[in-house]
């Protein structure tokens, strides 16, 4: 996809002399290892708010476990040069719990207690620490072990930190204003009363503002060829909302002007990153795109159509080396659903064959063909890998002509439906699916989010790129199966309700043989080897 | 010392025009959640490279303990489009292990074992994960608890990012080579025999050099006065060497000039900061410093002297505010003996007394006269905190006149003392202390070290900076003391042992009030307030 868009903005700009912007993700350092690292700061930025964060709830908890609210009351609001006075992050925590009053010694015992306490269970904490980097040994760990923590121990896990909510609000906010008020609306637990805990109740918000204040900004790029790109936060979209930057697509709106192109990429199938572009990201930007396009491979068709299995490292089996049109055809029955996903939404798409040299001209005719059939708008074999934006013309033409058409935009679910439905409206109407299954876990958070008054929001599944089903070995287009939604977690902040379907991980694992076995710096030209 | 250090190099090139650079390091996030945050970004690919090696030990040991030889020998060595070949990395290993040979299909089966298994013994692993935030609740972890890690649990710890050897490596370094040299050396475990495991031995030191080779330039900057600051690297002086890098401070020198003057800082007094900036850093680079300047403040002198103790949020006592000579001069015996210790290495020290608005003129007299009768060359009352560099010409000018003097500079130690010797001869001519008292396992980290060879490399102390002793609460000159080893650690990457006197946490907390309650950003204006 990544190739796709940027072959696209080149073929738009270069060739169609069109303004155009890209817009893409950096990708995460931890499975990539990839050729940007720390690229554009983003991802160390939302690590350490992340973390900071974090740290702020533990130690929160133990200084309320260990002190008199009188002592707690003492150090929260010290006594500065003579004189006791909130800050102004606490005159506005006295607000929310509706003590109108602004000079601390007047408080009473109740009220200093209700001030002093966020009273969190440990046990509803739900805010995980994060670190970029591949590190499987952090996924379920014991933490507070140390005498210093006094006995506080309890069960945590780091998760990769392109999968922070942080970072899913980088990529949702339109402003700074926005941002800090989606970061101060986190909820990281529940205090024993079941009310939320947040990030604004550890006065901790202008901290993480503070910390986000320049990953806020996108960072432009430009191609081989000279086109802009804005690169931006980097959310996955398997198990986060995988879009890139409401903000990186609203400037490069303006700057290309009312007749130019943004093409801004959105992660894995029409059943992941474009659900989410339309139901999540364009309810938070207001914005509307005039084309889908939708990218596919002769290859990753055979593998639906029944195709063996690929792994890397494992020499390529002769079914791709070798033209065999019943493969493809079997396996367009997947590229069929995606295109039928994309009209649930009423926007025109275009297919974009993205051509390898073992994919015979039959092979690439048959695609276009069945695309054409099942309602895409247009669908044209693209050559950018080899021939850079010229071997995308024809996809720029289809995606200009597609843009003039009339569309209809509309979100597949209500806001207002109750949560369960609207991630079964999800599972039926996308993925396939007969019904949904919810562990007692989920249907519990469920009631809980509802109850706390976040039933409204719209939902992010997090579910396996691999298969339009929960199981990623089901190619094609698998029916009949139930949805086992086995836990519901809420990014209050980014705004939406987050299910898991299955048993997804939120922190990937090296493999025997990592990536970087091959990655080498030449100290004398600084010549990066091994990477991508 | 920041402040003086600013000041000199203002004095220095405006007020004397004498070409001048100063020479900084970026403070931790965590502690100081600081005017800098991502500042450099050294501090996230340190973070970045530290953790990487940290989850490829982890999954190494996961891997070889669930796989047959040959299995690891088929992942560590695929076959790739028909041909297996070893990366250059494991040929590297291959040399290292006797085994002259190229071609994967030629190994014995006792040679391949050789080969793939690293055994390291998890129970003598000495690298941990960092972060750069104030956690104390990963002070000490129990990790691998997912079933996906099958049973391999086991304790560890989160240090804070700047205390990672990386941050020592990069403050060492003096060139790329050097660096990845460094880097691949980092003795991470034994193997079950008792052999050293390195970074080189994982296969990540091609990659932790490629997440360094940006961090490995200084970052330029300016003062207010517009004189040029290098800022680069961070380490802390208690837990690690705590001074500016090398590479800034040759940089510095040769854009200069012959007559020119570098300003670089090192951390905390002449016992901690001074004494690893002469017998580590000055080894590491081969340079020698023309001056010492010591920092000294009355308040400091005061509370050496035997005034109450001091805590951030209390008002100041009387004794600070008001002028007390017998205070200051019984203070004195402190800054005495940090000239006495600057003295040991020969180098001319100028005494700057940064002057605050409580102190009285007679008390500064009398420290600059006590300073100058204790050995120092000068001793000069400094207004840079109020003036800027016109506050510190005199300072400037007593510099320029010492670095004239005729120097001796010798190092305290010789290297090829034993280490037990190298630490009491640090214990007795720096802190006064009586003898030193080596707990077991300091013992036995001594004796492997040195059967490893690692027994001539120069000694890192990682001790408190509130006393010459172990114990923060004793100030003044204290005399007598046993000072206790608890354990010996080895940075063979950076090139020190560290050993650890007594109790040194190396990862802060959180107080009740942490600082980022007064932190706010203004999302309008983009002003951060709060910060210092």
């Amino acid at each position: 996809k990544s190739t796709v868009t940027i072959g696209l903005v080149q073929a738009l700009t270069a060739h169609l002399k069109i303004n155009s912007f890209a817009c893409l993700r950096q990708p995460s350092q931890g499975p990539t290892f990839g050729f940007n690292l720390h690229l554009t700061g983003d991802i160390h930025a939302i690590t350490a708010a992340n973390n900071l964060l974090a740290a702020a709830i533990d130690a929160r908890i133990l200084h309320e476990s260990t002190q008199s609210d009188k002592a707690l009351y003492n150090r929260l609001v010290p006594v500065v040069k003579g004189v006791r006075g909130f800050s102004s992050i606490q005159l506005a925590r006295l607000r929310r719990l509706g003590i109108n009053k602004t000079d601390p010694e007047t408080l009473t015992e109740e009220e200093i207690s209700r001030f002093v306490r966020l009273d969190i269970d440990p046990s509803t904490i739900t805010w995980q620490r994060v670190v970029d980097t591949n590190d499987r040994f952090l996924r379920k760990i014991t933490i507070g072990q140390a005498n210093t923590e006094k006995g506080f121990v309890r069960q945590a896990q780091f998760d990769i930190a392109v999968a922070s909510e942080i970072m899913a609000i980088l990529a949702l906010t339109t402003s700074l204003e926005d941002m800090k008020e989606r970061l101060g609306k986190i909820v990281v637990a529940n205090d024993k009363k079941g009310e939320p805990v947040t990030a604004e109740d550890l006065g901790v918000t202008g901290a993480l503002a503070v910390l986000m204040k320049d990953a806020i900004k996108p960072t432009l790029m430009q191609t081989l060829e000279g086109t802009p790109v804005f690169v931006h936060a980097g959310p996955f979209a398997n198990i986060a909302h995988g879009n890139s930057s409401i903000l990186a697509d609203k400037i490069a709106l303006k700057l290309v002007g009312e007749k130019g192109f943004v093409v801004t990429e959105a992660g894995f199938g029409a059943d992941i990153g474009m659900e989410k572009f339309f139901n999540i990201k364009c309810r938070a930007s207001g914005l509307v795109p005039s084309v889908v396009v939708l990218v596919a491979t002769v290859r990753a068709l055979k593998m639906h159509g029944g195709g063996p299995s690929v792994s890397a490292g494992a020499p390529l089996k002769k079914e791709y080396t070798e033209e065999n049109l019943q493969l493809v055809a079997d396996g367009c029955c997947n590229l069929q659903k995606q295109i039928q996903i994309t009209q649930l939404f009423g926007v025109p798409v275009v297919v974009a064959l993205n051509v390898f040299k073992t994919d015979s001209p039959a092979e690439v005719d048959l695609v276009c063909k069945i695309a054409k059939q099942s309602g895409a708008f247009d669908a044209v074999p693209c050559n950018h890998w080899s021939d850079g934006g010229r071997g995308a013309v024809k996809l720029a033409q289809a995606v200009e002509k597609a843009a003039n058409q009339k569309s209809s935009f509309k979100y597949l679910y209500g806001l207002e439906l109750p949560i369960a439905e609207k991630i079964k409206t999800i599972a039926q109407k996308v993925y396939g699916a007969k019904d949904i299954e919810l562990s007692p876990a989920a249907q519990s958070q469920i009631d809980r989010y509802t109850r706390q008054g976040f039933g409204k929001l719209p939902i992010c599944m997090a579910k396996t790129h691999l298969s339009l089903s929960h199981q990623p070995e089901r190619k094609g287009v698998p029916t009949g199966f139930i949805l086992p939604i086995s836990d519901v977690r809420a990014s209050i902040g980014a705004g939406f309700i987050y299910p898991l379907v299955g048993t997804m991980s939120t922190m990937p694992g090296l493999p025997t043989r990592p990536c970087f076995y091959d990655i080498d710096l030449d100290p004398v030209t600084e010549e990066v080897k091994g990477l991508f």
